[in-house]
């Protein structure tokens, strides 16, 4: 079927390929005359702006959009809403923030758009493995849209099925869900990446230990010298910590055991924060959530005001004087 | 080649009969005569006693100790110990504690006798996937026991290779590792359980924003009923969290969504605990590690005296009079 | 000076007594007429609505709502905007979020009006000791209300002077501080209360591994049977961990040493949230404000999903049968 | 009485001074000769070794070891040890691991003499503030060197007393406890310095907050410029959060309010660690207390192998390459 796609970054480009692999049609925007020509150069009609894109659909039209989350996102998808026409579906692709996305649908509903969004994961290796997509939105909006996620979605492959799922939503099992009304497609994927900040700092923590195990801060008599690539790779096979993320660092560790290419600096994403928030108005317990998302609050700078604030209490009431830092 | 075990549960019976169906002659022993007939029946001989186990070997000896760790395997490693000639080997494969086994080795070292510790990942799977194992001990020793753990790994299988590990060595790709001198394979053994528990807890609190979020405390535009179940399975396909315990975790939520036969109590072990004291020996900050095991202490009490000092606080400050819990 | 005050709770009540002590003239407001009344046959003005309360102050007048924060608040500030004149300032001197300050100091501010916001702390305690307070607002709104602060507030007292302070702005060591524009009282003030929680379960924490010391769990010689009740007194004397929370405490298990009134369920109030979001939004690890706030959250809960998950978790993985919570 | 010191650092120097104040005849002894002299100098005996010490002392000898925990104390404890004689009291003052008072009492009642283990709370403070005591020992040795504790003391004071301590035990109220036997003085000791890591952490994000609420990466319309010095001063006076603790934070805040005297490098000691290990050994959840220690440990660091996990895991899924560190 027909697909604009706005915003031909890492992951709308190779979205568009993907579908264009599987045999759909689409029509591509970029701010970027350049990325909008490449992906023209590969079959995609190339168009210069937000009127010629609805211009050049069929109705009912469906346009995707793929830019960063918060004013990119709400402008574009603004700006389409007023050129767009009642049965036409504009789909969020990107990281929204779910509040964000109920207050859309039901501006959108008033001009009778569909509005629908799309957690997408699977980044750079998506074009290849296929995308996980969750996505919330009216429920006729998500089936006339289904050959799009279906081309998207990494299909059934060779994952091993779940007993007792007979009788169940066959989609799921393709790598794709229709979680729920507008918006529960982005908070769903808020989670997803909540939990991997999680699962990432229970990694990291577990790998910093084996890593200083054989430093000579410690008694000799207890100190090893580990092979943290060595250990990575043999934990993905048969052990119960073997995911993809330790596949990932399987990886990274042997081509750098010292991973000497990187700083220590960690970024993190709106999703991350939003989920610690979304735990507190739930009244959910979420100490692990936050503590991965603290550590990379951490990672970014040389020191706090906290720890000052330490050594200062400390000179007070004991005179303790700190060294500087190694 | 041939080996003795001594305790035939879940584990080591498991074990021993993935070893035979390798080839492998197993001697074998346990307090209870039934279990070691039922392993007599699938063809290992039984034995009756420590003393006979080794007589039923031939030099140089291999028994491999699969009890609860602390007092039974102390006991029986030091009873063997006695028994047993220069140049014999006493694998412990339970969840010993690292520093019992550095003690243990430089004791059995004295005698001429080996000690080989060997975590051992897989659970209840192992028999057919294979274990995934952590060694540590005298290098020749263990390359002695060889062809056991080429028997009991998973092997390569159609685990995608990870690139760069030309000329590393061969049997981390076949699921074990020897890691280091006695005490290293329990070492990273217990590593990789408090990895387990962060990871397990990394799920457990997103499950529980997800599920939650359908919960009437909520404002009603901002509720969804999320299908738990369904967002386990999908992010199995092509996601970042998809892993081992994902795949189980969409298993139990299938067969039960409301997982209504657990009653949240939750054991823990030694390994996750001594995690935590081994960071702090190192000075390694693991806030994820360390939340995951107090999260299992909590789970286990229906009310605590923490709990009891904030409200006497409130009462204090504030007049505040806690209700009861709902 | 006249004040007038919305609102006769604990906190309304108290304030209207200690200002009517330091010869302030007060007129009074509450729906319930019981709470007017009463105040009234203690010398202060009773009146029956919004209208009467604005009409028996003389411009340049001074309202002090003294609410439950959000919506109450909202519509009492905004119904005494409608009625109120310029150069006449609303105090809000509730719990409120200070966002919220800042967006109607605006919305008064186009009326001419002036908004104050007071973050008050000291609890049932403050008639007799004094409240400290934390002020938000225009610098001739807040100095106008002077004479009301610094009857307010503790005073100086027999509090030890900080050495270094010659030269600052001397209302600190009254116990008030003018914090910065409309917003600004409230947000220190909910740094206050995050920090309170922390501080609680610092407290809470220690006194549970205390009181814990002497259980059977624990192999008996080394199982001390500590009297909590002289631990928190003798702390108080002379130690790094004197506080006024410990007082309460230790009051508390004078009075009670098992703390048997307390059934352990612990209710948070919005600053302990709000503080956390805070932290998110200007990316501030804070692992121990927020571990406080979840021991809050799960302290209202028998079990949770999440611990449910893990179970499910152990018994895919290991065959775990969880036993029942004792 | 008559009392022997041996270690004349801060806390022992000061300790003789305060019971030469109260009339008690000291012995002395470090291995510095200068240290002896000072105190000699200030109406003390100085002695030049351990034997001298004993000899110097008449029956029952009571000598105070004030040395670092570890094997300087237990060096000395047991070299006394050998030179004293049954019915002779040794008194450890440090920092000593629980478990180690346990074993040398035992140890030393073999021989008839007595151990007793004091925890001391105070700092710099204590020569004119009086120390916090908490003891563990024998009843009648406790009892016997009453006159030393209550000298050391501060004394009922001006402190506010607790109501509902009729009847209970008075040596409290001056600021000493009898927590129990051999170990739990050292016991109740470590889990005050707990509490102690906790309420700091606790105060330290909560200042970091305030400190970075004027930070320009903040939309400018929520930005606030406050004081924190004179933040911590107001809360000083009738505040919930007001502690010695917060006294000693405004001292430093008023002195130099950025803290640019500090590098952000905080020590951890022993008891900090312990009251962890403890927290585990008794399954009690510690999330405040441990990551209060742990982001000691963080502050030691410039970066760390976890985050570059983190960094090495966001780059195998997401292509994301990390910025330097600002």
């Amino acid at each position: 079927m027909q697909l604009a796609m706005i915003g031909l970054g890492r992951m709308g480009g190779n979205i568009v390929r993907r579908l264009m692999r599987h045999g759909h049609d689409c029509v591509v925007y970029d701010r970027s005359p350049a990325a909008v020509e490449a992906l023209a150069g590969e079959g995609a009609t190339g168009v210069a702006g937000l009127e010629a894109l609805v211009a050049a659909l069929s109705p009912p039209r469906a346009v995707w959009v793929m830019l960063p989350a918060g004013d990119a996102t709400e402008e574009a998808v603004m700006r389409l809403a007023a050129l767009m026409q009642p049965g036409d579906t504009i789909i969020d692709g990107g990281n929204s923030f779910y509040k964000d996305d109920i207050r859309r649908a039901a501006a959108l509903r008033e001009r009778g758009l569909h509005y629908v969004d799309v957690g997408t994961s699977g980044g750079v290796w998506g074009l290849d493995r296929g995308y996980c997509m969750m996505i919330g939105g009216d429920r006729d909006a998500v089936a006339r849209l289904d050959p799009i996620f279906a081309a998207l979605a990494p299909g059934i492959g060779d994952i091993p099925r779940t007993p007792g799922r007979a009788g169940r939503d066959p989609r799921v099992e393709q790598g794709y869900v229709h979680a729920g009304p507008s918006g529960a497609g982005h908070f769903v994927k808020m989670i997803h990446n909540g939990i991997e900040y999680g699962l990432m700092q229970a990694y990291a923590e577990g790998f910093e230990i084996l890593h200083r195990k054989g430093s000579d801060e410690l008694p000799e008599a207890e100190r090893f010298d580990l092979d943290v690539a060595d250990i990575a790779e043999v934990w993905r096979r048969g052990s119960v910590v073997s995911s993809w993320l330790l596949d990932l660092t399987a990886s990274a560790l042997a081509a750098d055991p010292g991973l000497d290419g990187f700083s220590g600096y960690v970024q993190d994403s709106g999703e991350g924060r939003w989920t610690i928030d979304a735990a507190i108005e739930q009244a959910v317990p979420a100490n692990v959530l936050s503590a991965a998302l603290f550590a990379r609050f951490r990672s970014r700078q040389d020191d706090t005001f906290a720890e000052k604030i330490l050594s200062a209490m400390r000179k007070g009431f004991g005179g303790h004087q700190e060294p500087g830092k190694t």
